[in-house]
């Protein structure tokens, strides 16, 4: 399980923006997610799971994991591909595997495959010690029509 | 395509209590998603693409349809349950169809295939009179270890 | 839940050349598969769970489900490329309802979105009344490298 | 992203009879599916992309690679699950990355997690060096309703 995929490209200015960085606004601002690490291939991205985003059942909403894995899909993609291209998610698929009632969401995103045209991404989201997402999607790369934009990407 | 499923029973009071109510809180009620129909098997959910959640690159977040899809996984099946019953959404995949710019998502899911133990439920949304999403989900039903918790169960 | 798309282009001797012939060889072949229907964005195609491919366990190896489904969306995409595109199966999910334990299995696929680049299709499995299946899928549509092979394309 | 899951048993001897034995019948021994290792929580499986495999295209049909995922996904629930509990595939995701010309498709297959109903398993398959699908899937655990079935349970 360890075709390992060379990249021809990583763009560390970008990553460097990224990293560390929480959105002020947008779904992510709203959900406090922090990339923590961005190399060619792997992202790790943080969120915690505060009071705000517990249900009256006690358990976080599953959205808040779905949406984590989309962000997450989303950024790892930039820096691997040429300036100005753009990653449109074409799709994911995520199996909740246990519920979060509060503490640090982890997920690690690796590239798993990547062509001209296409990428699959792996998501595994840690909880208090516990896998509690993972998720697989795909990515589709799009050539530049329009300038490249320097800000957030996803 | 139109293997109809019975549902045993339909909970009015809850479909009528969810209809039309906005979260104050949640990811959800980050969203500003609204259910706006809810019968046996059907339920329409609605979300307005606000500037806050359009990304630098000018359209809606990715994580604003999965989270939108997984709200729909979890409400659709309260009323056709037995009180006290519980269903976590165990799994979904999402296809993202389009990009979303602005206006209103109108998200409609169906139960399309029901057990005693999994649900599964085909959801799509339109914008501006366009399929931008499409969703297919598995919701595990479980039966109550303790008293029905009679507040917003998603 | 009615976007309906519009073709540019539907093959029609190319429909006409795959409805009602099963393959003498491969897995279709196998498998007993034959397109009984083939329209713009639909196809419908049938197999039998034949003895052979009954398991120990007196249910139809879900492998078989998944290979129909596979075919079937293949299949789809043909007559409504132009002429020596190549559609080719990025990924699909699939969820098995019931078990099948004999008679015809009756696939029905649907194209739900389909831009330049890529289409995504639906697919619904019938078995004695029953849904056995239930399918979703994304086709990546290649620009023509080489000249258009004039057989099974699938 | 290593949550290492205990295993509360395998059943050795199940194990030993399923590794190298070859089907003579249904999808598996049509398409040669071989276990050559099943341990606790992993199994590797290989297949040949025989001619006979081969569309006129000149690639392996897709269904091959998603049946032989479906496989995996089924057996290696047995060993670890209690005597007589019998593995329904619930759903699976696959992406198909790249074309099979010819030779040897090894299959990896791992539990990532496992509760008392559910289980979901990755699968990623590789061919002369390349890594051509990805999948992941979820399996339903369900108790005995009748006596085990000694043979093969897939």
């Amino acid at each position: 399980m360890t075709t390992e995929i060379q990249f021809d490209r990583f763009d560390e200015e970008w990553a460097r923006r990224v990293v560390g960085r929480t959105s002020p606004k947008g779904i992510d601002g709203y959900l406090g997610i922090t990339v923590t690490e961005l190399t060619a291939g792997r992202l790790v991205a943080e969120m915690e799971a505060r009071e705000e985003l517990i249900t009256a059942l006690g358990t976080m909403h599953g959205g808040c994991l779905s949406a984590l894995d989309d962000h997450c899909l989303g950024v790892i993609m930039y820096p691997v591909m040429p300036p100005g291209y753009w990653a449109a998610t074409t799709e994911f698929k995520i199996n909740l595997l246990a519920p979060v009632t509060g503490g640090r969401c982890v997920a690690t995103a690796e590239i798993r495959s990547m062509t001209r045209r296409l990428a699959v991404v792996v998501i595994s989201v840690e909880n208090n010690g516990r896998l509690v997402a993972l998720a697989q999607g795909t990515s589709t790369i799009v050539a530049p029509k329009q300038p490249a934009n320097a800000g957030d990407r996803n």
